[in-house]
């Protein structure tokens, strides 16, 4: 404590009740993130403990994330328990980052504090190894090796293993008594189940109905009958998107013999969306589904290279076929310009439709029945935006032939311009269906869209102008 | 009704509550939904909203989404005011096709059953015609103007105005009293504000501790005081990410003194999510943020022709770099065959790079701070990654020197190899670099990632390559 040097502003968080916090920190805030970041910096262990027990927990959560990392996983070694708690309230990304090299014991420190759906989470997010060493010295082990035992993003392995369920013939003042008994155990309360002798899920008790009732009202009566459950095999993708479609805050997960052993909470729920988000576009640009700004050098090379080998082969064949060509350049080297241009352009439109499809896939606007129609739509407008292209291009190749001495300046233009909108028809084509002809065949068609589509209409527009240019303008 | 044919199965949806619903119909569902759709070809109008009627409200949200768009339609055209309810549970694409050529007094019967909220929502996802000709008629109208009257996206656009308030100074058993006063009233209780006599919120009950406190609790001593509002011009993925952080189910919204004016529903958050998701996307290919499948081919043309025509201003560019070229080309035609190598890949490993960096700063992994450290991260993978495409194309180029003539194939195929490893090391550099300044100068830089950084890769690779042609090769 001796060498501290006092804080230079009171760490004290601004949060009147009063005034609209919006994502961005107020000065005073910035500066007490600062201030908190120096005090790290320069080891003062205690003030910072003492000053960061007093923030409520929004607070430290905030503090945490605006922190830079370092200062961020040095705060992460010196919690309290308790205080740890917030860690499981941060971003899984930001909060691997932030554990992936604490000591073991610090590990199970923080996880002990979570829900067991939320550690075992944090320990898929984990390096291997570290998950490994911590997870026989959990408190919880058992429920997280449980939740851990169902396949990767299944509703069983994000499901949550605590839940209110009651018989179906007690009534509503024995559920709030019972409810009220339990206090403590139940943190989060969204709704109260109701079972059969069977332990099967027959309906559910809204709080505002436990609320509204007197307290001799049979469950039978008041509870909501029309629900759906999953079982712990399901897709967290399906999950999330019955919860969307049915409009539910909780889902409940039966198992094979339609007996409730789980819910999946709002909080599992709003992470599914953002995960299956974040899969989706890292698919669609070459990456692997679960690739994060903080991996190592290591996982970054092996996430990227295979796609990059990938379009390296479907380079090469675009690259054949110019060399097919050579002759043809020989003659007319002006050619070789054209190669950007056409590839560029096949490239853009073609992930406009691919993205457009995928995203219909994906929201249930678009199906496979929709196929021939959405083709003929796109490429209606593929044909109006291919001609607005190709007339830029013409007017393009003739200006610079005022400059540049060019062999028939516009029988070239002409043909460059049927070019390019062939190319453009060729690629939204290929961009509209593949993706729609991949979820047909059980393929998730964000994968194919990116590297996939991209070559292909790489090669094809290649192939496709000089073709072109041979029949017209050599 | 005469002329209808009887159906072919009993029109009764499966839906055992002891059974798992997973997301892909049943069988016997499957062939419900396909007699549905018969009977609704056939025009058997009774047949079907009989049978409709009989339906639980989740059960005809599945009907909606698996009917084909044009007989989801003429049911639309069909049901009655209260079941039209449904509609406003469906997903906003689909939901936006399912209207978008209504009749306008069937559109205000189906927006006069929604909250206004999710009113104005729909309005604004249909054509501007439509919707200026509803909007005077609708039961809700000021409400509706009012939440259009706020930025698009914002969360005074997306609040819901309804919502539960009471004062500081009232016991648990008021409020529990106030509440079934209302009963009728409140649809979703999420949780029930506290306010000041300035009608400034100060906390909020979470329904549990009505449930759990005696009657005579002072609200003052159950309350939760660590909550966070937002204002009505606060962005709606700022308001996403502080539920997030913060784990908030219902976000409140106060005006500029203070006064609690709304609240932001776990639906419309969840809303908010899978928008801002499918917006990243659109803008990372080169589409307008709100582009949907199920648009006209007018709307199609005009979202996407002006990314084509900025793709074409830089593919020119890259033309003109090729073209600035054309001497050595005519020496080397071969030379033309490796554009498409160094284009493609540039682009995949610029992309790769570049969603990395879009997604960290979306989940808030990655800031200005961390450039530097990134960018080295980065350039080492991407040396690494550079290093194997090069011997992969050093190999290649001297194979195919096998079979046919190629002056100096070793120098060729080095030279080429060089090229690629810079190329990719440049690519990666944009595009870890540009989306992080963009949202330093506050420009999304989702936008920026698609055809920007893709075309500058192109031109900076065909231009690298051929000076590294000339300086080595030639």
């Amino acid at each position: 404590m001796k060498n501290e040097k006092k804080p230079q502003i009171p760490l004290v968080w601004q949060a009147e009740p009063s005034k609209a916090v919006s994502d961005a920190l107020s000065p005073h805030n910035r500066a007490v993130v600062d201030e908190f970041a120096r005090l790290i910096k320069a080891g003062a262990r205690e003030t910072v403990i003492k000053a960061v027990r007093r923030l409520p927990p929004p607070v430290m959560v905030e503090l945490f994330v605006h922190l830079p990392l370092k200062r961020a996983r040095k705060l992460t070694s010196w919690l309290d328990k308790p205080q740890l708690r917030v860690i499981a309230e941060l971003n899984p990304s930001f909060r691997a980052a932030l554990l992936d090299d604490v000591a073991v014991q610090r590990l199970v420190d923080v996880l002990d504090g979570f829900e067991p759906e939320e550690a075992a989470d944090a320990l898929d997010d984990l390096p291997e190894e570290l998950a490994e060493q911590a997870l026989p010295r959990l408190r919880e082990r058992e429920a997280i090796e449980s939740l851990r035992s169902y396949g990767e993003e299944s509703a069983g392995s994000i499901m949550s293993r605590k839940f209110v369920a009651v018989p179906l013939d007690w009534t509503v003042g024995q559920v709030a008594a019972e409810i009220r008994s339990n206090a403590e155990a139940i943190e989060k309360l969204y709704a109260v189940n109701v079972v059969d002798s069977e332990q099967r899920p027959v309906g559910y008790l809204r709080l505002r109905d436990l609320l509204l009732s007197p307290p001799e009202t049979p469950v039978r009566a008041v509870m909501q009958t029309d629900f759906v459950a999953v079982g712990p095999d399901t897709d967290q993708e399906a999950v999330a998107q019955l919860a969307d479609r049915y409009e539910l805050s909780v889902v409940p997960v039966v198992d094979g013999d339609g007996r409730l052993i789980g819910r999946i909470t709002p909080k599992q729920l709003r992470r599914v969306l953002r995960e299956e988000a974040e899969e989706d576009l890292n698919l669609m640009s070459g990456l692997p589904a679960d690739s994060r700004p903080d991996q190592s050098i290591r996982r970054i090379v092996r996430g990227r290279i295979p796609w990059l080998l990938v379009g390296l082969a479907g380079a090469s064949l675009s690259a054949a076929v110019v060399g097919a060509f050579e002759e043809q350049l020989a003659q007319a080297a002006i050619l070789a310009s054209f190669i950007p241009i056409v590839m560029s352009m096949a490239g853009n439109a073609g992930i406009q439709a691919a993205t457009v499809a995928v995203q219909g896939l994906t929201s249930g606007t678009v199906t496979f029945a929709d196929l021939g129609w959405r083709l003929a739509k796109e490429l209606a407008a593929a044909f109006v935006n291919g001609a607005i292209a190709a007339a830029v291009l013409i007017v393009l190749v003739l200006v610079v032939a005022q400059f540049i001495v060019i062999e028939s300046p516009v029988i070239l233009a002409l043909t460059a311009g049927l070019a390019l909108l062939s190319v453009i028809l060729v690629a939204v084509t290929v961009g509209a269906t593949i993706p729609i002809l991949l979820e047909r065949v059980g393929i998730d068609p964000a994968m194919a869209t990116g590297v996939f589509i991209t070559t292909g209409n790489d090669i094809l527009s290649v192939a496709l102008f000089f073709l072109l240019m041979m029949s017209f303008y050599l």
